[in-house]
């Protein structure tokens, strides 16, 4: 369940937003940006759940009548269309549109609706609702930042259990459901992922959890994070299953220093890409740039991955309530990885940390 | 992980389908589509993954840099073109597309993408895929009905299991975190929902398990299922905290023959619709028809939700290979719902049940 903001302000100020930009409905679906403006949140299924929210005119739910039970309207901004099996739901939604000649959609709307409508309104044009929304939903409201805050601090207290945890002789997947639990345990929702990558998949900065058993002298990259009250948690530690190499202290070095950097430079007004330099200078000085094959972060809200995006050509300067990762690692093919990841928030005067568990190696057994 | 399937000759049959139905290029990204083709799973996030299969070429993958160690090509099916993170990964595929005329799309593709390659490809029109798709996947390979029914095994163990459950005291939220966890215990990779819905709350056929607290004269609607080896298991058994009252037991006594007639009209050649007739025909006699809300089933595979879907209007003849649910239910608002859900595969002679735990009404504590 969604905390209780104000969703009829947000839909006005969503509405004036169109209005400067000549958008006359946006269309939102599966994704965060339906629930951002109404508390509900589509099943991301084959039935088609779209709210129509015509620049002019009262907002509208379309939803499969099996879910309609499920629909909570807490403030009456939305009147809601419930669909039966045999009914065509595109055609409910274009007819909602109208005459409308500009029509934009939530990025991740199944591209089988987004056919369909076309076809149904060849007048119409359509982009992206995200140019729209993220200017909403980056600039998070202080209760925003709370849940984020509340839901960060869920995952530092499994940081600081992990000596609970055995790794050695352990697969990678039976660990990271230890892990999982732990993050329910702690305060989520549910838990959203676990990237256990241990040994030489380490350097593979998305690796998927398998069978692999650890070993003494593997490095391992902890990533992991869940939901609460809506709202995502995303924190990464490297471990190391007894002392590590030169080689992979040296690196370890070089990349606090780098995911300090990035931290330190966090104040309203620094462009985002600001950011992502900060953090490559100090692993590019060392020798390790080639290595550093991401970008340093994303935002982080109602979805793991949103604006802002901490990245090489994104000028966006930075305000008081966003939201991001700090996330620089290093990954030697076939050798080991490293990763340490922070959700922050940029607060008046530079960095406000959401994630505080200890950054350091941490050596397990 | 998937099973090692023939990818390659998958991929020959849907070039086959192709230039019959004179597509150029299948654009496969997030979803089950990719996988069936590979043995590879988009990471559904902001950064484009799509394989490009043209009718005449090999196919590419194109996928973030990052993710690009997880891809494992176990038969040469296509190559791999990893971006980073200042690359433009549209372009990359809209130079794969090369003169394409039609393009076909998986359904679930981000409609942010498919706007993307529309404005780039300004010459070409798109459509589904599934229309091409659906072909090869809803008609199992043995191996696949094999998979399907080891989850369905795994599923019935659970409802074997439900014994050690309390329920009464305690929140809906709470009881669904034990029957998740014994989902992945008995057999899966992972439990993918747990529709918990209790008293009143089992009126709502897509209830959103929350924080009610189950009592005595509690009708409990428990829909379940999680993936193994990348294939879905989906069921629901319908329980009652004590003995159920005189309207309820009628009820429940008429759904149990709706379903049994709805696994009763599987055989080779008859049209799905048709199964869901014999449901529904059990269900409109004892005069409920208004309160069957939903679709008599869905087909299964990689997708917990895919085609065939057993509707009124879908007059496709099923056929020996395919597999679906068959899930009547009866829900009155403001009292109580129930549903019965079995997985079930078309045999040469008629059901094959994949499912086979107890459907009566099952009283708990």
């Amino acid at each position: 369940m969604f905390p209780d903001f104000d969703y009829p302000a947000r839909l006005d100020r969503l509405r004036s937003l169109m209005s400067d930009r000549g958008i006359d409905v946006a269309l939102l679906s599966v994704g965060a940006d339906l629930p951002y403006f109404t508390g509900y949140e589509a099943m991301p299924l084959e039935r088609l759940t779209m709210l129509a929210v015509p620049r002019d005119a009262a907002a509208l739910l379309v939803v499969p009548l099996l879910e309609a039970p499920r629909v909570v309207d807490r403030r009456g901004a939305f009147s809601v269309r419930a669909w039966g099996e045999t009914e065509d739901p595109i055609g409910i939604v274009a007819e909602a549109c109208g005459t409308a000649g500009a029509i934009a959609v939530a990025n991740p709307t199944w591209a089988v609706f987004l056919l369909g409508l076309q076809a149904a309104l060849p007048g119409a044009s359509f982009s992206s609702a995200t140019p729209l929304t993220r200017e909403l939903r980056m600039r998070k409201e202080a209760e925003e930042i709370h849940w984020l805050r509340h839901a960060g601090a869920a995952t530092d207290r499994v940081v600081a259990r992990l000596g609970e945890v055995r790794f050695a002789g352990r697969p990678e997947r039976e660990v990271a459901g230890d892990i999982a639990a732990m993050t329910v345990a702690e305060g989520h929702d549910l838990s959203t992922f676990t990237i256990l990558a241990s040994g030489p998949n380490s350097a593979s900065p998305h690796h998927e959890t398998g069978d692999r058993v650890l070993v003494e002298g593997d490095a391992i990259v902890l990533d992991f994070g869940g939901r609460a009250h809506g709202y995502h948690s995303d924190t990464t530690r490297t471990l190391h299953v007894g002392p590590p190499g030169e080689r992979f202290a040296d690196a370890f070095a070089v990349l606090e220093e780098a995911q300090a950097a990035g931290r330190a430079a966090v104040q309203p007004g620094i462009p985002a890409q600001e950011i992502d330099r900060a953090t490559r200078a100090v692993i590019d000085a060392a020798g390790y740039g080639e290595y550093f094959i991401h970008r340093t972060g994303h935002g982080i809200g109602l979805e793991g991955h949103e604006h802002p995006y901490i990245v090489e050509g994104n000028d966006l300067p930075v305000e008081t309530g966003m939201t991001f990762s700090i996330e620089p690692g290093i990954y030697i093919p076939g050798e080991f990885g490293m990763r340490i990841e922070d959700i922050v928030a940029v607060g008046a005067d530079g960095v406000d940390e959401l994630n505080r568990s200890n950054r350091k190696l941490r050596l397990v057994d």
